[in-house]
């Protein structure tokens, strides 16, 4: 007995259940006709994307989303759908996944292990079900799950003890680097123990601070990878199952970490763009390395014409930052414009002389100079439709390294979650595909430009040192005492946790930006901005 | 047999453990000593304060939040504590009540209900109790219960099972207007159904968005509250129970609705101001009502030598804003500066006058203007450390009539979950204990004075219709369709609602305010940005 199971890898929009109910028509149509397949497997949530956040809690919204599995039940046969939706219970929602076969539901399965840590609120909204769900088709028993479902032990053989053969796996699991190895290393191990095979199709696209990265995949049921789609792409493909054995196919290569995460991050700009409706993009040039990244990934997700520059030197800007701003924006062919900032700076100089009489200068007077290009960035944005983005880093971000409507001004930030010594691989591994970073930015001394012959380490311990240790208080929650235990100066880990801490109040008033760490700013590390803990 | 226990209402900083520990000690020797208590009862998560949110992932918080308890406990003796703490399990996590008396500890509860809607996110943290606790304490037995856990039936039924003669219930439950109403009334009912008297001992302060409101209570056997603590306020009280029937004591009386509003804004703005350590506060004075009523409420909060003021007129300002600014800061006493925006706005107008040649006036000058004020004042908040208060208000931010980096520029925003026809009865409210707003100020037509002539209901439906309209839809989640069959215009309604959905980019980067009605904007309403669904 053969069957055939398509993986429809598609990239929805959250909430524009028309758009995705007509995405999930056209992919069936065409796995049914051009594909010849017998079932169309969707990724988790297809009707709304995810994650539709509150949006779940609006009866209107979810009556919508359940008008709309009866429509898809009417307008599509001759291929069984598996399309996953917020399942209206009594007084209770439910994360379901349907079968649709010739007009009737054939079977209904309810998430049973609910994700509620990290970026994920399933338990927000969402109330657990309790039974596998096993139902035939054309005499194969096929059991349903979804996403953290085939993460948990014990799903899978229960699946296995109601007589599955096969498993179908609907996912929104959302990108950070080296998950897709994690991704496939524990659902291999699953399906070896249980010696079930597995169909596992993933959502694609970005999602405000998440990469939906596909690399949706079919193990067999000796726990081998035998069919991989592509990473960070649409793909609708097939597999043949000769009984439950995975006729062999073809695994798209996996690509190198620091590609993933360049291809990443190109995704959550385009995406930002075009699903927000954007006329393209605007960024500050400074002739640093940080905006330099930042106008690559732009022209790479949406090309030349669609982005444009602006460089707003001061005094303290170096001739050799305009030179190398310039070269930037050529390399790429992009737009740029030159507004010098000494006028508005000196206004403000002046407005302010009185009340600031007798005080010393400070960073107000550095912070002066960044709000005064923001308010430019801001001005342009706003007449010409385009979205800015901000260009800080994530290792400015922890720190607090940043003006607060400042360089922070923008509609979205998307090296937000890339370390500073990650931003200097990603420019390198860019540049390796053709040149577009003068090499002098990425070799000299990173400097904010705002004081005479300023320098970040005058400010910060160097990123060889600061960029681990933040690694560790961010992402691995280690205290300052086993940070120090592992070999880093106290002075600099002190440093960098206490200005971590203080800074939660400019994270919390930072644009999103794109998840690609194990953990990022904004939901998924929630600290209170008041806060007496000090861990030092 | 008589039993004394006191009620500790007291106001905790979140993550200052040992902060948190001297002032449990503290409290406890004045309820033993003074008070002559058995038993003192602290709020929920004493040792962390409430909400800890992301600190609770950290183990050495933990180990410091559990060593905590057992200094406590040989700390303070002759009198029992009942203390929340955030409880180490086998790799999980509890939200518990421990019992401690003579150094050790008598009993140990965790909470069973958590809830996970709304403003908390317990589920992210904690694992769920499955048992009650009940103790036995110099002849009387007391079962413990946690917040959430006496507002589900079946938990106080079975403490009563155990063989509970007497309920205590530690909280941290936060404040919205009528909230007070709602919180004894569930409680009082349900102690009725079970006939177990209540001691239910609340947090009280600000913490970030919220505030607890104290208001701590007992409830009889029969339901009736025979004792209240005050709203807003720290104390310390004491009920004596004869056998389990508490000695009459006195409830100190509700505050009306309006006044208990206010009073949350002014220890709002207060412990945000003084658990952040800021230097006082500073806002923009336009003459208008919004920042009328901030500035009354941060001279409330703080007292006039704490806060200034900054006028900052333009060619749109009137004269009689001017005047009435500075007859507002004349009746409170405060400091005030005068500062035109001209020079800046100028300077702006001339640095972009090519880029944007051909191209018609819009919002992008009027946004400008907000922003050279929204420098001046980061400006001086950046020199003189004090808190920038914005003074958006809830109408604003949910339709998006507001600039961001301008208007909404600031650390905190006193009146962001205040609709303007509450704004307006605040300000009478305030007018009413003595008059600090002119009444021109409450009468004329509202302006963002950012172009000739304007009145807000130039762009949004007036206030009385806009209102009702947001907090339908905002607050209730009710369809476009509910709302206009409530009665309301369709265009008014399509008109807000397509406001509201496309301004969550505004709301992501605006500061934290304080939450006073059902459902704030920020933890309380979790909306994705890119986002497809048209509820109109």
């Amino acid at each position: 007995m053969s069957l055939k199971i398509a993986l429809a890898q598609i990239n929805f929009v959250v909430g524009n259940i028309a758009a995705n109910v007509d995405n999930i028509i056209k992919a069936a149509v065409y796995a049914r006709d051009q594909l010849k397949a017998d079932i169309v497997v969707f990724p988790e949530l297809t009707i709304t994307g995810y994650p539709a956040e509150d949006l779940l809690l609006r009866a209107d919204f979810i009556t919508a989303a359940n008008n709309a599995i009866y429509q898809l039940a009417e307008q599509v046969i001759d291929i069984a759908l598996v399309v996953g939706f917020p399942e209206q219970g009594e007084g209770v929602l439910y994360n379901s996944a349907v079968v649709l076969h010739q007009g009737v539901t054939l079977a209904c399965y309810r998430k049973q292990a609910l994700p509620n840590y990290g970026v994920f609120d399933e338990q927000r909204y969402f109330t657990a079900g309790d039974k596998p769900c096993v139902f035939e088709f054309n005499g194969t028993f096929i059991g349903l799950t979804i996403c953290e479902d085939v993460w948990k032990s014990g799903i899978i053989e229960a699946n296995k003890n109601m007589g599955a053969e096969l498993l179908l796996t609907l996912n929104a699991s959302p990108f950070n680097s080296g998950k897709i190895h994690q991704r496939e290393a524990v659902i291999c191990q699953q399906v070896k123990d249980s010696a079930l095979p597995l169909v596992y199709v993933n959502q694609v696209g970005g999602q405000d601070e998440l990469i939906f990265d596909g690399a949706s995949f079919v193990v067999d049921s000796l726990g081998q990878t035998v069919f991989r789609a592509e990473e960070f792409k649409e793909q609708i493909s097939v597999i043949e199952f000769d009984g439950v054995n995975p006729v062999v196919s073809t695994c798209a290569p996996l690509y190198s970490q620091i590609s993933s995460e360049y291809q990443a991050l190109v995704l959550g700009i385009k995406d930002y763009v075009r699903k927000n409706g954007f006329q393209g993009a605007l960024l500050g040039l400074s002739g640093g390395i940080d905006s330099a990244l930042v106008l690559a990934l732009a022209v790479d997700a949406l090309g030349a014409e669609e982005v444009e520059v602006v460089l707003m030197p001061s005094q303290y800007t170096q001739d050799m930052s305009n030179e190398d701003a310039v070269l930037e924006a050529d390399a790429l062919g992009v737009k740029y414009h030159v507004i010098p900032i000494a006028p508005a700076v000196n206004a403000f100089t002046e407005m302010l002389a009185e009340v600031f009489e007798g005080m010393a200068k400070d960073t107000t007077e550095e912070n002066i100079q960044a709000r005064c290009r923001g308010v430019i960035l801001m001005a342009m944005s706003n007449k010409k439709g385009k979205l800015l983005l901000t260009t800080g880093n994530k290792s400015e971000m922890s720190v607090g390294y940043a003006t607060l409507y400042g360089d922070m001004a923008g509609g979205f930030a998307p090296i937000k979650d890339v370390p500073k010594l990650l931003v200097y691989e990603l420019a390198r591994y860019r540049n390796s595909l053709s040149v577009v970073i003068p090499e002098r930015v990425i070799t000299r001394p990173p400097s904010a430009e705002l004081a005479p012959d300023q320098i970040d380490a005058d400010s910060l311990p160097v990123y060889e040192n600061l960029d681990p240790i933040l690694e560790r208080y961010v992402e691995l929650d280690q205290s300052a005492d086993e940070i120090i235990a592992a070999g880093f100066k106290s002075g600099d880990v002190i440093r960098a946790i206490t200005l971590v801490d203080r800074n939660e109040y400019k994270r919390r008033q930072s644009p999103p930006g794109i998840k690609i760490t194990s953990r990022a700013f904004g939901r998924d590390r929630r600290y209170p901005i008041t806060s007496g803990y000090r861990g030092v």
